[in-house]
């Protein structure tokens, strides 16, 4: 069966098969008109790649190190609300289909499981726990505490939700989460977003824990910077998937900004529209250090659990591998930032 | 049933299932080929918009002042013909709603009930007169002294109408008003427009007049030098909703040229295709102080009266706030000119 | 019948229905992939109307000289081959509808009637002939006298046809002129067109007759300088319907830089994909003294002949008034450079 | 039959009917996504012919010198795999008619015939040798003398393909040549890529032949002058017809790049997307010195063997025969690089 399934985009076919609407909607919907979910994917077209030739790649290398920690593959996991609605592997099989291909795997602060049993079912993976500064920092600081007991290896605060975006398909919907699956990091009730977090609570967050802190979902390079002062270790360069403000850029098109302000200074991720090897090549090559994918590997997870996740993450590490081979660059160190131009540069003539 | 409505959008539907196809024609319809009324529209797509994050909007405030005077949301009501012949509750309905949201309802010349009915029906809403300079100068002068006796607030005088723009949806439908809809306002055989109209008309209109005098229907900077030099208190940047010259720019293009021109000398407003949140947004980003829209509240209205039209002028609000909460600007103050920008800014690299 | 037609795409829609399908693709197709064919027709929305407002339109007049003689509309007939395929009235019914409008007729060199026929038939018509310098000069000659006998106004040498371009749709299809369509002025048998033609044939003809030499296919500013210097009196910029060489450029966007070159030297005309009034606003200001419509005559010719060529230069006609009164401008003079830009004007914010 | 088969179009149709699904996806498909596929074709568009006009363009030359050598048209036929998949003609046929149409024809190295055979059965044909540089030097010292016995006129080496595009048709269908194909040039088992191959192979090449050596699939300035200053005689501009990394600019929009920065060092040519003789001027006049086609030429195979490679490759030059008369270009010397511009030229006004 899944011998068919060649490419993510055949894994998407088959979970909107088998999901239903109520929750294929809410795994692939993004916030009004729903344009920043579109063009986070097409966006891609508007970039070419350059590829040198007679460079010899036979031994290639697709590791690098994050944070200090070596990954296998540049292309990690974001953060996605409780996996189990979508299989019963739910948070574990991604995680360990994560540490099994040697990557980053994020849990999402409302996942289906808790940060110890995370923790403890996948004990030696790469795990950061996504989170938001609540304005009840005591119970932040709990959380925090847990993660490093935990052996969490890094923090990723989301910045672009002091309120949920406007998805109109979970409204229409009425989504809720199915009874089976609890929330158990956040109490029921408690209110997930902060809308008064400031910088200040990034601070303080530095304060209170020596593990490294990441930013997700800044957009310009002005944030960029400040984040840069204020002492954060990375930015994951994210629109929430398109989920947050429609209206809002390409985050491809965003990175480059992002990496000119402060790529010298902190490391650079990008999340939103990845689906293969030539977009992850893409970014890579206009300065991200890693790259993350969220609804891919739940598309994965729908398939078969655990196997597909790995499956999907397999499927894009062997495109990359490839990209890397054909536009003559044997490890990432090797890619060049003029093998990716916008568009523009051919149009000029 | 109207929960299931949960975007501007959803009204459209409703109204195009329920109206004959003559009033939803004469209300959908544009001049020409239509170009310019779906430009409009697509046109909000060549914008983006960079959030700014971890801002404090816990306490956010949608409010400005409009001509001196307090509106809750900077979201009103456009002018539009006979009402009634989408729902009874007719212009009565739109200017309740508009009431109830704390914003601006103009009132169109060619509506289905009298300046001073509505005055009456309405008498605390910031209601405006749109109406054209006709060539009987003392018929004119009339309407204005009615305006003032019934408490409008401001004249807007329509401008790109010298004559009917060439609809052919209402020229293949014979589009006749319904028997039963009066135009009290204008008495029929009148000429409505006025060709020979031009700017000492807006002089001599300043003369006889305290009230506001706003210009709807300036696409040029140009025209918006002359309207500050001659004194008009706002400019409303509008091509009619594509209703009069096809082959016109969209208005949200246009905008940016005429607050560059004149920003700092008077009021600039916009309508055109605006139909969410995120338009607003940028509409503000690129210098407006207020949006208007036609045609949106008129699907509230054929949907429920002025239950419809709150509705839907609640659902922009809505957006809008998270809109402006996500961007980071607790108040329309704290939106900054870089938040929105050309996707130029972006094909750059 | 008629009367629910109220646009040229009427006509042509009209058109499709009741011409046989060879007919219809003769008088539709272009060459190759047609790309230039559609190119024509959407390269009008590259451009948009700046309307100025306030401006006294009250009176309004549509006329301008061509070549020192008044036009009631700068709005004329191209040439297209042997009409009487499409209708009895034939190239008698399009010149009368002409002359009816106050404006050019252009006959084609193979015209389903003669020079001396159209002459006498359409006396007092603004007509020119179409042809093209042939290799047998003597032939040549005896056109060029015959239509000055005739009281034509003027030459138009047809200068982008050294062969026939490749119309797939007609080399599908096998088409022949029907047998009962005689073309007399050219002897069948003979070569229509003349590959070694250049630009001393210009200057011989301009030798031998003093009738007023239009060129008729230039599209580069090159060529329109040498016509200039050759001393012809106008250039009808024209990519012959899109049927010579696919993937040349819409005419409407060479306009500029034929006028740029040229503007002051010579009469500059352009046809090409024109089917409305804002169209025909957007090729005076970019420039043209006149525009010409091949194919939009000919449907309004087999709807009603004469009669349906008349309609659909009236429809054009009072959209082009429209235009004008809406975007300010009383009279053809009045229509300023500034009034029509590229669409890069609002895409730079 | 094939007389209703007017354009490379047609072909390309009829082969969809008639080949097997397994069959036509392998010939057709491209890598990924088959975005670089479909923008080969698409990017054409993006470049406009300008035509001169009133030049004498009756004697018409389409030939040149490619190597030294005359060719009868500027369009070759680039290398595919084994074609008797495709005809039982297979690659004789398909040299056969481009020697018939006074041609290059390239073998490609995983021919269904040997180099042998291919010399003998197109003795005089000038045909070249498409190979890679394998890890097995000796292997690849054999191929090119039995080239050179074999009266081959250059060496084409394929820089693209280090390893293997990913075509998701061919893994989907698990494509396998059938049976009845042999591979005799090419011992199966053997790898036939060489990912460790760099610019010394390249060096060695020319150490051990005085064969002409092109470079084919170079996409960069930067490897075209390395190119240039290893003394290759030819570039191919290519990207293996979108097959091998999707995400890689079209062709067209590559060449003016390759062609500023070593035309003057060598020959430069461009295959991708090619179908018609627009494109083939546009290539020419944007400074390739030939095209070649791939697909096209197969398509004219599935017909009816070399019959109807012949038929393509007379379509094509027919086409190019008219458009180098319509723009004023009586020999391929004539075209100047004026006549083909990128949209920009005309979007600035
Ligand atoms: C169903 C779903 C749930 C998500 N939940 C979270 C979350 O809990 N926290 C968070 O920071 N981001 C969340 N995201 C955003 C993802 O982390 C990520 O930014 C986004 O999905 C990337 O785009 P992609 O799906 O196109 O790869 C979620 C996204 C989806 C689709
Ligand atoms: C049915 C209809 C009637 C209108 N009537 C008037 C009118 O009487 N006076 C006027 O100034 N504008 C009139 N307008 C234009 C609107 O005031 C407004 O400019 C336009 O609808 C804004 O675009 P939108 O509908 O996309 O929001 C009318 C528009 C519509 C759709
Ligand atoms: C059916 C047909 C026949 C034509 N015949 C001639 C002709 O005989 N001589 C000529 O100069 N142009 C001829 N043309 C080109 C027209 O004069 C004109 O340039 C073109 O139709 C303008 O484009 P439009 O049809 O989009 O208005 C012909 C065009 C068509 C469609
Ligand atoms: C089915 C197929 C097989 C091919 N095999 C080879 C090959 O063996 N060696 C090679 O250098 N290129 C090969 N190519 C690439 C072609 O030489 C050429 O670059 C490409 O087809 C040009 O694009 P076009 O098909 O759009 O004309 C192949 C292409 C196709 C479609």
């Amino acid at each position: 069966m899944s011998d068919s399934l060649v490419c993510v985009k055949d894994f998407e076919k088959y979970a909107r098969l088998i999901l239903s609407r109520n929750t294929l909607d809410y795994y692939r919907c993004g916030a009004g008109d729903e344009e920043t979910l579109a063009h986070n994917r097409k966006a891609f077209s508007k970039y070419k790649i350059r590829p040198r030739c007679l460079r010899n790649v036979a031994n290639r290398d697709l590791s690098t190190t994050i944070l200090g920690r070596t990954v296998k593959i540049p292309i990690g996991v974001s953060p996605t609300a409780f996996q189990k609605v979508i299989h019963p592997d739910g948070e574990y099989g991604t995680a360990r289909a994560a540490e099994a291909m040697g990557t980053v795997f994020i849990l999402s602060i409302v996942a289906s499981c808790t940060i110890e049993e995370l923790g403890k079912a996948v004990p030696n993976g790469n795990n950061w726990l996504q989170l938001y500064v609540y304005a009840d920092k005591e119970f932040t600081q709990t959380l925090v505490k847990r993660a490093e007991e935990s052996n969490f290896k890094a923090l990723v605060i989301t910045v672009d939700t002091p309120l949920l975006g406007r998805r109109l398909a979970n409204i229409r919907n009425k989504f809720v989460v199915p009874k089976h699956v609890i929330l158990p990091n956040h109490m029921r009730g408690r209110q997930l977003f902060n809308p008064s977090s400031d910088w200040n609570d990034i601070k303080w967050l530095k304060s209170i824990t020596k593990l490294p802190i990441i930013l997700k979902g800044i957009l310009t390079a002005e944030d960029a910077i400040i984040a840069a002062d204020v002492g954060v270790d990375g930015i994951l360069v994210s629109n929430h998937g398109g989920r947050q403000l429609d209206g809002s850029p390409a985050t491809i098109e965003v990175l480059p900004e992002i990496v000119k302000a402060v790529g010298d200074r902190l490391e650079v991720y990008v999340d939103g529209g990845i689906t293969n090897g030539s977009d992850v090549f893409k970014a890579l090559a206009l300065g991200a250090r890693m790259v993350f994918m969220g609804r891919a590997p739940i598309w994965g997870l729908a398939h078969s659990g655990e196997e597909g996740v790995k499956k999907v993450l397999d499927i894009v590490k062997t495109e990359l591998d490839g990209a890397l081979a054909i536009a003559g660059s044997a490890t990432l160190k090797d890619i060049e930032p003029g093998m990716v131009v916008p568009n523009s540069y051919y149009s000029k003539l």
